[in-house]
Order: structure tokens, then C-alpha cells, then sequence
């Protein structure tokens, strides 16, 4: 976290099981496209309800990453 | 999440285990007297501590459902 | 809660396995130092990425204690 | 809106024409059931695309009421 | 505050005297219909004024309450 | 927008047909007094029910004009 | 609250008496300029403080006023 | 809603016409280069001001879409 | 509140009588041990109830005082 | 700050120099016709980009003066 | 700002000298590989410090662009 | 910031250069009594006006630190 410039994006995961693999989920999902990612802040958890249970938690994360060729 | 009307409520959920699980609690309680549970959203995450150590998590939740009759 | 007088400070602890654990550590930590901590709110979620995986978790915490000699 | 009391619930509406509707559609929803309704207020405004297009806005209220038997 | 589930709903009370008489008027109704209740917070602060003079004080409160049968 | 002084105020526009009309209605009063009027912002959306339907609408607005004399 | 345009602005009044009373004496100054005074939101409350006592309350309110000629 | 991960992104669409017709032309004009846009919330709502009259609505949005290859 | 630096710490206060009187007993115990108490902001104004009443209010404070040796 | 009543009014100034710049033409503006402001608060900072460059900054301050004759 | 549509994205410049200059830094940077960069808004400022002084200025925006082919 | 646990304080600093001083002046002040500053957060820029000019500059800033024996 020095001189760079990092740009931030928001992204969705999901997950059956919790709230943290939710954000593993979408963490890895965005870096096949992205390298550098370097952080990452939760900006709202919720989730789907079926048949009186949670049926999955969705959570969406703010993830920044250094710009290229800084 | 078509052409209905839904409601929201806030509820509170606690667990000695963890957060995901006071999310469950809170679910499974709301939906012995509502039906058509459909989403929630994380409001606030809380805890009481005892000894030293986190005694049970308490998780507010909004949830949505279907007013019956639309 | 009757006719104490609480103070409220702000910490931050992290964890390399979860959400849940990193709180675990931020209350232990402050126990050490902290007598009659009795509650906590969670304030942000935030973590450190690397190599396209979540490295660690950050929670930032408000706790709250009583002030000794009420 | 002198000395009663009144309660805030918050609903959605929805509709594929517009938001006005969609307030509409909540309102005429919400009035089947509770009696003194008085105002409301948008919280949240959101919509559903399909097919690269707005299929329908979902608009939050909350609606205020006096409780019966002040 | 232990492992119960407990609903929050929203309230608004008035009172020509003060803000504290609003909020005493709003939980005095509120334990009409409803036992249990736990605890409150203010949300919100109005009033209306007349005459140049405040007429009445108007404060919205959450205020949560145990379900019954937890 | 370049090298101006702007003052920024708040009105509230209503109306019974639509909030596009509360906006409408809102900044042509407020053009009565107020030369270079440049810009708004919808603040709150809000209105009064009659009759288990929408009364009117009320929309709060801050509006921007240029200060006189720079 | 039909269909007039209001105008919302904000001031500050103090009391070394009470919160109630700086906000009794904020409509009470606004009122002796300003006609058709209708409502209040109370926007923040702080004080200072001396000698280990508070010395003044200081709430900030908008306050919103039909305006003339509609 | 499933187990997809999901982007979201924030545009700005303008209307002479209305705040609905800013979203619709914000959805059009990005569903010329996305694919999968599933639903969007409104952020902001402002506008521009001419001659005492409102030129054109500003509507900014966030906007979320399935990423292709989940 | 000249060029001195502050040191803004955050303190509850409760009393079973008034809003006003939670404040003043919070100040009244932070002055205790720390000198040079300048002002204060209220934060969250929360409380419990008993048996279908107000037991007690809780008031959340901001409290700014000099650092020593400035 | 004693027993005053103050007024808040919110302003924007702009400079191509800096942010500070821009907080002191919009003070100097305002000085020009109200006596007796008091303080400044920063509510939003903006600016307008041209050519890839910052053309100039944007600074919305909420100002508060003391009303005359109190 | 008339009838385009608007992209905006999140950027995060930082600086050793001083708050203007971080805004700088992630303008220019962005300005390498976006076209018709129109506006940005200050959204965070925050800094790293070692050694007991101020390392870097870290200042997160929104920056707004025209969408081509408008 | 890897696995330590970080308090966070709030301090405020002033300046009648500007808020980069401000910034500087709170941050050495912290750092005399504090060993392990680590990071800082801007949380409101304020300031005093004497004679219809800036007199001084207000920054208030979480600071983070890590927490000795960890």
C-alpha cells in the first residue's frame, strides 16, 4: 500500500454453507480475470429463504486491486 | 420477485456458536408463524461478552414475504 | 445494564480462518488489559487478499465495558 | 398527526410500469388489512431487468398508521 | 439477552410536554397489545410547531420484544 | 459550474399526480425568488394516505443556484 | 400538509437548561422572522462542557415553513 | 439468485422526460455491452435546471450482472 | 478551540429519570478522571424497559477534551 | 458559543488551486453579505476533470452564523 | 451534462505530499486508459504513518465518464 | 496488518494553514504517547471563522495502532 493506484470494484458472492465462504466464493471467482487483488470490504450480507430455512447467503464485497502498469 | 407485495420485519437472532448460526436461529424461529419466507439482510451483528470471552452473538435481520393473498 | 456508566472503545482483530475467529481474538486480546467487557458491535468486515485467496479476515469492533468504581 | 400513536411497518410494491405504480400497488395492498393509514416514506428503490430491459421496480415504504384505540 | 429471538417493530409517540413524555406515551401503548417488551431506541426526532411555539414532540422508536413460546 | 459561489437550499415540492410533478412543482415555485437556479437533489420521498390510497406526494429537494454578484 | 411548497432550514439553539428547552428557544428565535413555522426534525444534540459539568445544550434542527404566497 | 457471483457497477442515465425514463435509458444503454444484467437500485436522483424549470433528470444506479463462465 | 489537539473518547450514561439526566451522569463520571472535558455529541439514545415501562435510558456520547501538554 | 441562536446555511466553492482554496472562496463569498459566521463544516468534496486533469475542485460547506438581535 | 449516459467507477490515488496531490495522482492514472473522464467525488481519505509522521495520503473516488457511442 | 490486533482512537487537530496541517499536527501529537501508529481515517473537516475568514482548520481522524504484546 504505497505509491500504487488501485482501482475497486463490487462484487456478489453466494454460498450454501456461510457467510465466509461466500466471500471466499466471490474472491475466487474475481481473480481469473484480475490479478493484484489486494483487499476486499463487506458491504451487505443477505440471503435466500426457502421452505423456512436459509437456502443460500449472498455478500457483497468491495475488492481492490493495483492498476497495471503503475 | 414478481408482481407481489411483500412485508418486511426486523428480528433478532443469538447463538453461542457463531453468527452464521444466529442467522439460522432467527429463520427457523420466524418461520413457524410466517409463511413465504423469501430473503433477509444482515442489519446489525452484535454480542454480549462474559468472562473475557464472546458469550453468544446476536444478529438483526431483515426479512421478506409474500403477503398472502396478492 | 442498570445505572452504570459504560466506556466504549473501538478494536480491531483479524484471523486467517474466520469471520467468528477473528472477533474471538480482537475480545481475547482485549480482556487482557480490559476488566468487565459486556457487549460488542460490529463495525466493519474487512480482509487482506493475496495470491487470489482471502489471506485474512479483519473485523473492526466498538466493545463496550464498565467504568471501574461505579 | 397530534397525541396518537402510531406504528411503521415497511413493505415493498412492485410493478412494470413505474415507480409511482409501484408505491401505488403497496399502498392499495397494505390498506386490505390495516385500517388509518397516514403516510409513507421511499426507502429503497430497485428494479428487476430482463432481456436487457426493466422488467418490473420494486419500491420499500414505510407506512405509518395509527394504532386503533388511542 | 440470552438465546431468545426477539422481534424489533417500529413506534412513533407524541406529547405536548417533552421528548421523554413522547417516549413514555409510545411504550405505554405499545404494552397494550404487546408483552415483553425489552428495550428501545429513538430513531428518529420531530415535532410539529404551531403558532411559532412547538405544539407537540413526535419520537419514532424501534422497540424490541421477546417471541413468545422461544 | 466553473469558478462560482453556489448557496444550496432545501424546499419540498408536492403534488397528487406523480413525484416527477412534486419535483416540477417544487422548483417552479422556488424559480419565483430565486434567479440562476442550476441543479437539484432528491433528498426524500415521502407522502400522505386518505382513504387507503396515495393523498399526495412529497418530495424534498436540495437546489443549487449561483450567488448573485461573483 | 396539502399541497404547498415548503422550505426547510436549519438552525441551532442552546439552553443551559435541557435539550427540550434549546429547542423551545430555536423555534421561538425563527418564529420572530419567519411565519408559518409547521414542523422540526431534531438533526443533532451536543453541548459543552465546564468544569466537569455540561454547561450548555446545543440541537440542531430543520425546521420547515409553508411558503408565502402559495 | 443462485450460486452465481454476481458484478456490480454504477451508471448514470438522463431524461428530459422523467426519473423512470433516466433508468430505462441508463438499463438501455448498458445492456449494449453486458450480457445477463439482472436487477438495479437507484443511488442518486438529481437533475439540471434551466430557465426555472427542470432540464433533464439525472438517475445513477447500481447495476448487477451474472459474470460469464460461473 | 484554538490550536490545541483533542482526544474524542465515546462514554454511555444511564438514569432511570430523563434523557437529560443520563447525559449529565455520563459527564459526571468521565470528569472524574479526565480533566479538561470540553464537549460533548449524543450519539444513539437507547433504553430499557420493565414490566411495560421505561426503566431506564441509555445515552451514547462523543466526549472531545484537550490533550495534556499541548 | 454560549446562548446564541445560529443559523446553518450550506455553500459550494470552487477553485482550479486546491481544496483549501476552494473552502476559502466560498467563506469569503458568504462574508460578503452575512456577518457573524462562525464556523464551517465540510459536507462534500467533488470536482470537474478536463483533459484527464482535475479542472477544478468542488467544496459543499454547511456554514453556521449567529442570527442578529439574539 | 446533457442526454449521455454515465459510467462511474471507484479509484484510490495516493501521495506523499499532501490530499490535492492524491487526487492528482488518480486522476492522471486513470485518465491513461479511460476517455472523457467528466467528474469525481471524494469518497474516503485516509493515510498510512510510520515512524510517528505521516507516510502517505491514500484518497478513495468516484470518477465519472461518458459512456462512447452515445 | 497481518495478524496483530489494532486499537482505534479519535483525535482531532487543528491548523490555520490547512488540513493537510491539521492532519500532521494530531497525528505527531498522537505519536508521543502512542508507539505503532499505524494508519489514519479521516472522519470530518471542520474549522472556525474569525472577521469572514478561515481561522483555523478542524480534522478529525481515527487513528489505528497496534496493540503492545501481541
Amino acid at each position: 500500500m504505497d505509491d500504487h493506484v488501485y482501482r475497486v470494484i463490487q462484487i456478489v458472492g453466494s454460498s450454501e454453507k456461510s457467510i465466509d465462504d461466500a466471500i471466499h466464493t466471490a474472491i475466487a471467482r474475481a481473480s481469473k480475470t484480475l490479478r493484484e487483488l489486494r483487499w476486499f470490504e463487506v458491504v451487505e450480507t443477505r440471503g435466500h429463504i426457502d421452505n423456512g430455512r436459509v437456502h443460500h447467503f449472498q455478500v457483497t464485497l468491495k475488492v481492490g486491486f493495483t492498476l497495471e502498469g503503475d
